[in-house]
């Protein structure tokens, strides 16, 4: 059952923080994590008797004990964003360990919905384009769900970061994903069904012919959030050596991967998850990403992934008992929609 | 068309060796070689009007041109390995690079039989279990077609490098599988239909808990030569952020990874190919495997795969034009025949 309550607030004590909520996203992974199917799930607190939704969101400090204010890493008026999943962002105000918060100092600051959304989406791709294979200038980057809120980050880092993309969506609404998609800096977009075209190595021309020679560079690294059939037809484009990354499995279908494949073209499938690599990053390697994503939004290289439709904690409030239709209606709809709690930027 | 022919020979030249072949393996990659469905493709002599099956084998240095006696790095009686696939090992006298051969100096000499068939399973199973997954002392390797040559070497090295071996085979003759493997060593053998037992984890004990701790230590290696969904099971034994090894695809069905498994559970999934391995090898890596190995076998820790049935080069003269049906009964039966020179050992 999931409704919205208010709820009391204690006071922060030593190494704690009270924060209020400013945005907060729903993503489809955390409606997976309420329903019991994703390894992280909210935490129930036994004596209160409800757990928090939410893992990604944008707060502001509002108080910090007394006795600390000194020392504390974090001052009022801090924009922080919670360091791992689970935390519950769903809520108006929380009290939280300061260790467990990340101060976003950048001057200027960043749009508040970019500064809201940027954990998920952006830092999965970015780390994925990071830390699998190293790319050589002009080399591709291969990936499915290119549309999504990721495969949209990873379209833009690869154009800034000088690298080129391969960006295969679904047929349906074709023409507008790949505007949107070729807007962002795609070098080629593909449907699902030209994958198995005769004309396909034409097709990839742009994004893997050499400027100025006729070498032609097969892509080193894909990225999978789809799974099945269409997936399998993806790694066919893939050179020697290749790495294909899943994070995702939109299709509820595995990834079949030919003995063949793996044997002679030395193919390798690992998997991402943004939880994992947050829980184990080196100290400051965190800070240092979100840094340099803020950096490159307010630089004009990256915009924020789609606009989120936003919800009101007072329509919330008005909505009849619990946030009642309203609540249902959003957690239905997955990702479209932020929790705005209208929280003036300033 | 495959037949036995006698055909002419050319005399070694500056940096070549003449070489009499002892005993030479027919391995099913190596009919596959010939099919044409295999990446490697024996060499085919468009002057003389034929190629030379057959990649693995044992042979004895003959002839080394006399300007070069005093400076080859072979010498007249040593016995030689190829280096690389598709040479053509299947003949009964061959002419060399000098730097394509590799000699076998290791006294005592292991038995012919050994150093003619150690090259494809034996080195397989000892990369595989060194090359992608440190394993601790007591830590278990979970295996399936662990009844091929490559999975009793599997077993073998592994109970000499103080690991332990989980052994997957398939239901049919199941028991005489089992006592095989025991005898070579294996903890624990399981028959594909046992994986989905609710009991699993009982069997899987003399394997997985550390001697004097209640401590379960889950599979971090899997090496599959099978595919499928019998290796979908086999893969849930595995631990977090383990790797599976592909070889081969007996069951001619992919490898299928769920979403999950990659994203949560850090599963990695890679190839293995022994010729791509023996052409990227560092300088003397290949020697110090194959001293390594010959040295296991003297030692009494590392048996030779199946005793292949022989089939003499004077059975072969004898069965008529070409070798006639004696050829085909041989390549239909793969990789339980060895060619049989009839070269003495000494």
């Amino acid at each position: 059952v999931i409704s919205w309550q208010k709820v009391p607030l204690s006071a922060p004590q030593k190494g704690q923080v009270l924060v209020e909520f400013m945005l907060s996203p729903i993503n489809p992974s955390d409606i997976n994590s309420i329903q019991g199917v994703y390894p992280i799930k909210p935490h129930f607190d036994e004596k209160a008797g409800y757990a928090i939704g939410g893992n990604e969101g944008l707060a502001r400090v509002v108080a910090v004990p007394d006795e600390e204010a000194a020392e504390s890493p974090l001052k009022v008026g801090d924009w922080v964003l919670p360091r791992q999943s689970g935390m519950g962002t769903w809520r108006s105000h929380g009290v939280f360990d300061a260790s467990s918060l990340m101060a976003l100092r950048h001057s200027p600051r960043p749009p508040p919905e970019f500064a809201a959304t940027l954990r998920v989406n952006l830092c999965t791709a970015y780390r994925m384009l990071r830390d699998f294979v190293t790319l050589a200038p002009n080399e591709p980057v291969l990936q499915n769900a290119a549309n999504s809120g990721v495969g949209q980050a990873v379209v833009q880092l690869a154009r800034h970061w000088g690298h080129r993309s391969i960006n295969i969506v679904r047929d349906e609404g074709f023409e507008a994903k790949a505007a949107m998609l070729k807007s962002l800096g795609a070098d080629v977009v593909l449907r699902e069904s030209e994958l198995r075209e005769a004309s396909l190595a034409e097709k990839l021309a742009p994004a893997t012919t050499t400027p100025g020679s006729d070498k032609v560079l097969q892509p080193r690294l894909a990225l999978n959030a789809v799974g099945g059939p269409a997936t399998r037809d993806m790694l066919r484009l893939l050179g020697t050596g290749a790495t294909v990354v899943t994070y995702g499995a939109m299709s509820r279908k595995p990834l079949e991967l030919s003995a063949g494949s793996q044997i002679f073209s030395d193919l390798t499938a690992k998997g991402f998850w943004m939880t994992r690599w947050s829980r184990d990053a080196p100290p400051g390697a965190q800070q240092e990403m979100i840094d340099d994503l803020i950096s490159l939004n307010i630089a004009g290289h990256l915009k924020p992934v789609e606009a989120a439709t936003h919800v009101t904690a007072s329509q919330l409030d008005q909505a009849g008992p619990g946030g009642g239709d309203l609540v249902k209606t959003i957690l239905d709809a997955g990702s479209k929609h932020i929790l705005d709690f209208e929280v003036a930027d300033d």
